[in-house]
Formats: structure tokens, sequence, C-alpha cells
């Protein structure tokens, strides 16, 4: 693992480094029809953890491939994160009105605005993986990161996810269907992010490949159980959005079925098995073990 | 151009065949979660005219292309349509009560359930593009339908187009801001039919492709001219929506702005223009031509 200061050098490089390639594929304000293109970049630009093209460079250094060459695969799942946030918080929704510390885009533009926004933002993100030139993989690749992207972020994967969690408001659900929504809602594309980094080199073997999806299936469950536990014993201004908000919606959550010690337990447990997925690989993944640890950890 | 009875005849072959795709590429209803599969399929399956599939099997005999390679264009683009017409029918945007003479997605189940299916069907519209085995075009080439359909369907394009047409709701535009408009909100997706299926051979050319672009731009405006002429002189039984809803709704209109008559002497003039770009075709383009006339003369 890699002491906190190192780790926190690295985050900040990511970031900036996928701040800059969203801010060039992101249309400028100035281009009609302007409040659309203010509105995706108001959403996309500005203070995210950027946990999805975090985990795509880690992956991409894992498997010594050189960051430029996932710098598109990075911007277009952060839009593609991006878009749900922005249609999981409309009206009818979770109808939320703070995000990341600012009002949501519906509240800042308006509602048509907010719903066009996610629409075009989910094709922009198929267009960079369709058109960046960066990318030097064989088309045939890119077809499979387009076609894994397009599974995991639909009825099958993300949207459904999120249909499972409205459908699942006031409701007594089981731990396995918990995780079943999960899975779905937000274990998908963080998969996704993993996959397309892997697949984005001519030479990860399938031994790396699964492992490192064992990896994202682990660390895609205990980001949600910690992100629960967050809303039950953090504050608002820590968490950028109204702390209690599950409860106050009336939504299952971890520690509202198995208990909050329990869903500590929890997280631990899938952390362990994180690591324990990244046994195939040296001091390379260090990165992707210190993630795991980040998000168990982690206090917004 | 064809008689009446073999284009009827032509017309419903195609929409059979698409109609056939789409059921297959649609996820199943008893998939969870079902409301949301429910959704999606109520909103793509049933009557739709099917005009954009049409245009892709019509280029598809025109170049000699065998229609089993473009049925997942045609059925991609199909799900598209779909998509942007369940978001456009929302409260937040047109408000619309009735779709192709049944309740629009939101009123038949909900609005959340209405925005996830539009998501959904993105996702799906892509997805098949990416993975559809029929296609045996190279990688290359499927790239660039996505590139396509990415560009066009997106803030650029159809979501920009939409976004332009809410913000011209009780304004005064003049014609050259109205065709903008319909070239963003309607042209580019008919455009982008009609260069999807051009991309699915190996053997279109150049001058094929170029000359097949300049009749989709022409069709795709006397298309929406004439949708306008509709909404003034037709009724809401024959149109499957509300008769009179742009007026009601103070949207410019190409009667609204330039008068009926000269709205219907718009779309002729179109009609013919996108004859004369065909002139490089011989009676294989025959489809396409009355297709144009179709479109200008069609009642509903």
């Amino acid at each position: 693992m890699l002491d906190q200061n190192s780790f926190n050098s690295l985050l900040l490089t990511y970031k900036q480094r996928v701040d800059l390639a969203l801010e060039q594929w992101l249309p400028p304000e100035t281009l009609n029809p302007v409040k659309l293109h203010q509105a995706m970049r108001y959403s996309v630009l500005g203070s995210g953890k950027r946990v999805r093209p975090v985990l795509v460079y880690a992956t991409a250094h894992t498997l010594n491939i050189p960051l430029d060459k996932v710098d598109g695969i990075a911007a277009a799942i952060e839009i593609i994160h991006a878009y749900s946030l922005i249609h999981d918080d409309l009206p009818s929704m979770d109808d939320d009105d703070l995000r990341r510390g600012r009002p949501t885009c519906h509240r800042q533009f308006d509602e048509a605005t907010a719903i066009l926004a996610g629409d075009a933002l989910q094709a922009l993100a198929f267009y960079i993986l369709a058109h960046d030139p960066q990318m030097t993989v064989d088309a045939s690749k890119r077809l499979s990161m387009i076609e894994k992207l397009a599974l995991f972020s639909g009825s099958r994967g993300m949207a459904g996810g999120q249909a499972l969690d409205l459908d699942s408001v006031g409701k007594k659900i089981n731990i396995a269907q918990l995780e079943t929504m999960h899975i779905h809602k937000t274990g998908a594309l963080i998969r996704t992010c993993i996959q397309m980094a892997a697949l984005s080199s001519d030479s990860t073997t399938d031994i790396q490949f699964e492992a490192l999806d064992r990896y994202a299936k682990k660390i895609g469950l205990s980001f949600q159980v910690q992100d629960d536990i967050l809303d039950v014993i953090s504050d608002t201004h820590t968490l950028g959005k109204p702390q209690g908000s599950d409860a106050e919606l009336d939504k299952p959550t971890f520690p509202s079925i198995i208990g909050l010690q329990a869903a500590r337990d929890k997280a631990q447990e899938l952390h362990r098995q994180a690591q324990a997925s990244l046994d195939c690989f040296g001091a390379e993944a260090d990165i992707l073990r210190t993630i795991s640890h980040w998000f168990v950890e982690r206090s917004h």
C-alpha cells in the first residue's frame, strides 16, 4: 500500500488529468444551444471525487499502460456517471437540491435542460470511445469497450439499478435484494471502468482481466456500503449533500437492514477480498490496493 | 418511382422486418426490473411509422446491401428515436399525454420510469451497434457508425435541437432559426440513418455517400415541414396526437412563419431537390425517390 501523502498526490494528479480531458471533450459554453452546453459543463466539471477515472488510471498503471491511452476512457466513464447523477437528482427521482455542495443541475438550470444535458452527456461518452485519437488499441477492442459500457450503463446495469432503487423506497427488502440493487446501480459502472482500462492494452492476459474484475466487484460493493454508513454517521457539510437523506426518504441501506456495526464489518470483509484478488500482481497494483483501503476508510 | 401498391407492400415488409429485430433486441418484460423493461417495450413496439428504419432498408437496397446486414442499424436508430420521444413528451418538456394514439410513457407508467426507459434505450442502441453479430463490416466502419450516431443524437444534433425547440416556444424566430432547429432535432437523425446504412458496405463510393447525404438533408427538412403543415390541416384521430398542439403551445412552425401555402411550396421544392440528388443512381434508388414523395404527400 502507498503512504497517505503519496496516495493523495497521486489522486490529485489523476484528478487534474481527467479534468483536463473533460474540459477538452465537453463542447464550449459559447456553442449553441448555450444553456444546454452550460448545464453539461456545470454538471461534469468542478469538484467531483473522480473515483471512476482514478480507477481507470490505477488499472492502467497496474498493467503498464501509458496514461494518455486511457484519458478518453476516464473522461467517458466520468461523463456517464455525471449524466446518471443529473437524472437521479430530478424531482421525479430522488428530488435532490444539492450535489457536491452546489445546486443540482435542474435547480441551477431547469428540469428540461437537466434531462437533455443528461441525454447529451450519455451520447458524448460513446462519441469519445468511438472517436478518441489518443487510443491506439485496435478497433475491435474499442467495440468491446463500447459494448461493455452500453450493457453496464443500461437496463441490465446502472439504469436498471436506479429503477430497483426507486422501487425499494418504503419497502422492506432483504440484504440480497439490496446487494442486487447496488451491484447494478454502482457496481456495474465500477466494473466497467476497470474492464475498459484492461481492454485498452493488447497484452492484458485473461488471468489479469479476471483478477481485476474480481477486485472491481468487491470494491464496487464496499464503496456503496461505506456510502450508506456515511449517510448515517457523517454531517451535511462533509458529505456535500444532506446527511440522513436515505433515512428521510425511507431508503433501505446496509446499516438499516443489518445494523451499523455489521455494515462496517461487511465493508472490511469486502476490502480483504479485494486485496486477495490482487495477489497475482506485485507492487504495480499498490495503487489499486490503496484505493480499496480508501473506499472503506473515507469520510465523504 | 414505385406505384402506391408496391410501395405500401414494401413499407409493410420493412416495418415487419424491424419490428422483429426490435422484439429480439429489447430485454423481455419478465426480466427485472420488470416495470422498466415493460416501459421500454411499450414505447418501442407497436404502431410507429418506422420512418428511420425504412430509410435504412431503402438505402441498403439502393447500394445492393443484403437487408440482414442493416437490421441492427434499423433497430438502433428506431430505439434512439423512441427514447427521444419518451423524453420529449415529459411534463417538463412538451407535456404530451398522447403518442401514436396511446398514453405517453410517463402517463402509462410514471415519470421516473419514463426517464430511465429513455436512458436505457439510448444505451441499448449503442450496444446493438457494438454487438450485432449479423453486421459483418469491419470494426473501424462500426466505430464510424457509433461515432456518427453519438454525434448526431447529442448536443450537436438531436438533443441540441430539442433544447432549441424548447427555447423557441413563445418567441419570434425567423425561418433560418426554425430551419436550424429542425436540422438538429429531426434532420440529424435522418442523415444518420442513411450514413450508417451506407457505411455498412465496404464498397460504397464517396460519390454515392455524398449523394445520399444530400438527399437525406433535403428529406429531413421536408419531413418536418409536412409535420408542421399536418398539425394545422389534419385532425387528432388521423395524427394519433392532438391536432393544433403546436399553435396551442405557441411553437413557431413553417406555416406560422411563412404561411401555409409557402410551407407547401417549400416542401415541394425540397422534394424536387431530393430527387435531383439521386441522379447518379438508376432504378435501384426508386424506393428512396418514392419515400421523398411520401414524406410531402402523407396525411399523418
